[in-house]
């Protein structure tokens, strides 16, 4: 019998436990998967940030800890976690991803936001063909090159930029300092998916900002930390920036008082565009335990030098 | 020499001339292309209505009527028509209609429209995975075949419906009378992307409406009188259907005192779903005339009994 703690708001238990017993089953695992065991008897732990559990010493026997939720800024610098730590990939998630960017990227070249506003005059003026706009993505990870591709799929010229090189098939691909500036001057509608780390901490700033080709609009789905809002606020009000859509930020919720809320040139969503499907999610826990078990390397480990 | 007179609103001649005389070059036809010329002089026209031109009888010399836009209602019951005549199928036509209808499916999708109106509260509902999302496209023409693949291709279930029998791989297709309804029951989020022709008027009535999921969407960048439009105002008010994004209208620039402007359900855009590129439209036409005068059959001809 294998022993896996659920460390989860326990909000979460309802949602996740059925499809995690079913997919150990289907995995062949034999589990007692329960929100509670003495530290000492727990082989795995299945974690997500903002449950009691932030002291990982007492888990002397635990083999992995499995986040649900693909960033793991929280539990990364954590200086107990001894233990190897995986981030989740999940399909559902990438997918979700993919529609919630292709949508607001298509929203933004289409101009849908005036049709919606303007139901008074017809004034028929048709946009460019997704051939000649340029379409950036910071991050270039499971979900940067699924949304990459899928917006090329469209016929969009599609940036990409990692901090290391990589190759993907579809996108012009950059890395480095150099290749951040060259993606950003091609802009026009940007998304950033880069996971939160020390080196990517305001990565869009004054500076960046300015690169980017006027009347540029913004897509952040991935983490809040990666914009200097007090940098985006100005370009938004310079009209360097002519929109921004926000689906994460520093505090969650958004607190009342922030300035996004009420910004004409922002819209806000609260952190829907990619959650963990429990449906999907409960089979890369699963097929984790299941590698572990057998010996075989885990997936997704993170790397805690890198941080993600 | 080829003559080509151009038939349309004078005002597009600016904007089509230098395209079809680069196209025309690149095809290696010799064609002067003006228009005016004598009616017995002319070897081709090309045609788009709303210009002068009413009666082809004095065309004695005329190979071909090339159609500037895809939909040829205006014309295809013209008597004095006795000319092969073709409709254009633009590349650049069939793509913009993609972006279109994929922008606006997502839109749904995604509930992007509550997003924008809600920007005071935290209320996170993530939206179902495309692959629970069932779309109906009817008419699988060029344009309805391809929206329906990209849908596909980001992983939407696409049931396709057209008036005579075709596969489509990525699509379930539905034909005939019993197709349509099967269509319509699944569609979430319906397509209209017919021809206008005696047996397509209304497709959209009280009785199809009604067999549609409660709370279903609409999109209409096909042509005006596919739906009745007493009956669609009266399903958006009884809630039978949640919203309607409507492109095409019997009569164009809609009127100012048409109720589909005012309808808190209905979106109107004018008539720029997919507006003919001279850039691409251009290399259509001179195909054609450079396979007429090369003996080959000619493309996209319009068979006039169907009236498409």
């Amino acid at each position: 019998m294998i022993n896996v703690l659920f460390a989860a708001l326990p909000a979460r238990w309802d949602e996740f436990a059925p499809h995690l017993r079913s997919a150990f089953d289907a995995a062949g695992l034999e589990v007692e998967l329960r929100q509670d065991f003495a530290p000492a008897e727990v082989d795995y732990i299945v974690y997500a940030p903002n449950g009691d559990l932030q002291d990982f010493t007492p888990y002397t026997r635990c083999k992995a800890v499995l986040s649900l939720w693909a960033g793991v800024e929280q539990i990364v610098t954590n200086e107990t976690l001894t233990q190897p730590l995986c981030r989740m990939v999940d399909p559902g998630l990438t997918q979700a991803m993919v529609e919630w960017v292709t949508g607001h990227v298509l929203r933004y070249h289409l101009g849908i936001d005036a049709n919606l506003a303007n139901q008074t005059t017809w004034d028929p003026v048709a946009p460019p063909l997704a051939q000649d706009r340029h379409i950036g993505i910071l991050g270039l990870g499971a979900l940067g090159a699924a949304c990459g591709q899928a917006l090329a799929q469209l016929g969009f010229n599609v940036h990409g930029w990692s901090r290391t090189e990589k190759q993907i098939e579809g996108l012009t691909c950059h890395h480095g300092d150099a290749g951040l500036h060259a993606t950003l001057r091609r802009s026009e509608i940007l998304t950033l998916l880069l996971p939160d780390t020390a080196a990517t901490t305001h990565v869009l700033n004054a500076e960046t900002l300015a690169l980017m080709p006027k009347g540029a609009c913004i897509l952040n789905p991935g983490r809040g930390p990666l914009i200097d809002d007090t940098a985006l606020l100005a370009a938004l009000d310079s009209g360097q920036i002519a929109h921004a859509t926000l689906d994460v930020f520093r505090v969650e919720p958004l607190p009342a008082e922030n300035p996004y809320w009420a910004h004409p040139n922002v819209t806000v969503t609260p952190h829907i565009a990619a959650a963990t499907r429990a449906s999907t999610a409960a089979g890369v826990i699963a097929e984790n335990i299941h590698r572990a078990e057998a010996g075989a390397p885990l997936h997704h480990l993170v790397d805690r030098t890198r941080g993600y």
